[in-house]
């Protein structure tokens, strides 16, 4: 048997500054912490680096101290940066967020006016990918509302088609990037795609309207999907297989929430790698709920990301 | 006789980052205090409406939280923002100011990507402008570095040539933003045509090397100048007039300074606005020193501006 495949993903590469205290909004003067790395793919990969995957990314910063910012923590991380492109004339993307008092967030982006959707071309970053062993792309839903960036993506996907690489694909909806009605369209087609599914509660609270877990994992089980996570935040996870009878659950993690961005893409990233490497279902589960606890108890959306040793510790004392 | 004109500005509107401590630069995690009101152009006009001008500007915003910031701040001060567009499409630009140890400003900015270059065309400002009866036009060096922002700001000041505007020119040479060599070209252009020069000694030092204030004030007043200012910062400032036999000199204030982003544009403001208003040079030399130095005792480039009572006490107490 050979090495497992490798894990790449494409999208947003950003910093993200993020506003300390609960209930001011951006339009008053505060204090922010960053620049934090950032961006849905960086984050999941990133942590399927420290969970043990061979990574890579695909992607664009620019030719400043925040690209740079990016650039070196995941390269600290082991993960393969080579397709990131460093764009000479544009800023690297930048994620502002706040809490309001309930805990929801509130952002301002520039990434449709940054370099992050400035990445390589389809083909020339699916052929990277195959060269490189790329067995499964990762692709959030964050990335799909810029309209240049989802072109990219989506270019990359069919140029990998029929090629084995299997899609993991986490919707991750967010409102303030999904405007476009084309942007809902190709969450449904990569939904019907993937191998690999990991809506949140609200993810699937959109896709499935008043439907529970127990009808739509099967669903799409049966359309295709190999793997169907549900991540339910405090709630805990639950991970279906295709041929299993029903569904693993893991309880939560009994831990102080500091700032809750980037649990989803940890939970990601360390399901994928550890399934990808050969865990079992319960044991990729456990491992993964770890990592999307452990992300919360730091400020900054890549702060809390786990080594496989923390994630073994964590899983253990649950 | 009729009222006193009103002064404009055109250029950059910004929010900006202050980030805390001094050593450390963009490339690592850190804390910035902000969204702060920012761009030069923004600090000088709101410090001349505080002194007692009318004022306009013409710029633009993002259609978001910190374009808000901006406008909100001016509309405060009463400075009429009816020629500011609001961007439908891109962000409000961002500056983010660091300082080294030795105090010297490190920027990561994304103007040339946000809205901030996009305000409305030459011809229509220029026209608004003659409507609201404005006499002095005010531009700083670092809307000049942006070829986009650069040739709106020429078209206007083109149509506006022969009407009988004033204009008043603050060098302030960014390295960052004037890497093209139209941008220094500009410079020279504006330099000539100016009757209210405003260097700072980093400018006069790169414009006039080689040569004290005793030099080059006069040959610019002999070539049309009117009024030629000389910011030496702590060391005070200096004002000479056509027709002068010399300078006036103010001394320097005895302030902490807390941030010296935005001191410049807090001076020039308010020289311009008592002379336009009538005031000798002397008591506007310090009443312009004065609003320098309060400018920098408060962090955020736009926190230290001053109402024209608190510019009075302050040179009253010099």
């Amino acid at each position: 048997m050979g090495r497992p495949p490798a894990i790449a993903t494409l999208g947003e590469l950003l910093v993200e500054f993020v506003r300390e205290g609960r209930g001011g909004g951006h339009g008053e003067g505060g204090v922010y912490a960053g620049p934090f790395p950032s961006g849905a793919p960086a984050i999941f990969i990133d942590q399927a680096a420290r969970a043990g995957a061979r990574t890579a990314i695909a992607g664009a910063v620019g030719r400043d101290a925040f690209g740079a910012v990016v650039l070196g923590r995941l390269e600290a991380a082991g993960v393969d940066v080579s397709l990131v492109e460093r764009d000479p004339a544009l800023p690297t993307g930048i994620a502002f967020v706040s809490y309001d008092a309930a805990g929801a967030r509130e952002f301002v982006y520039t990434i449709a006016a940054s370099a992050a959707p400035r990445f390589p071309h389809g083909h020339e970053v699916a052929a990277a990918f195959l060269r490189m062993g790329v067995g499964v792309v990762h692709v959030t839903g964050s990335s799909l509302g810029d309209g240049g960036m989802r072109a990219r993506l989506l270019a990359t996907l069919d140029a990998l088609e029929g090629r084995g690489v299997r899609l993991s694909f986490d919707p991750n909806l967010r409102p303030e990037l999904m405007a476009e009605a084309a942007a809902g369209e190709a969450v449904r087609r990569l939904l019907g795609r993937a191998a690999f599914v990991l809506p949140s509660e609200a993810d699937a609270a959109a896709l499935f309207p008043h439907e529970p877990f127990e009808v739509w994992a099967p669903r799409l089980l049966g359309q295709g999907a190999e793997a169907v996570a549900f991540k339910r935040g405090a709630a805990g996870a639950s991970l279906w297989v295709r041929g299993a009878a029903g569904p693993v659950h893991a309880p939560p993690l009994p831990v102080r929430e500091a700032d809750p961005t980037g649990a989803g893409d940890c939970f990601g990233g360390t399901l994928v790698a550890r399934l990808v490497l050969g865990d079992a279902p319960e044991e990729a589960l456990r491992l993964a709920a770890a990592a999307g606890a452990l992300a919360v108890t730091r400020v900054g959306p890549m702060e809390g990301n786990s080594d496989l040793d923390a994630l073994r510790r964590a899983a253990a004392g649950a």
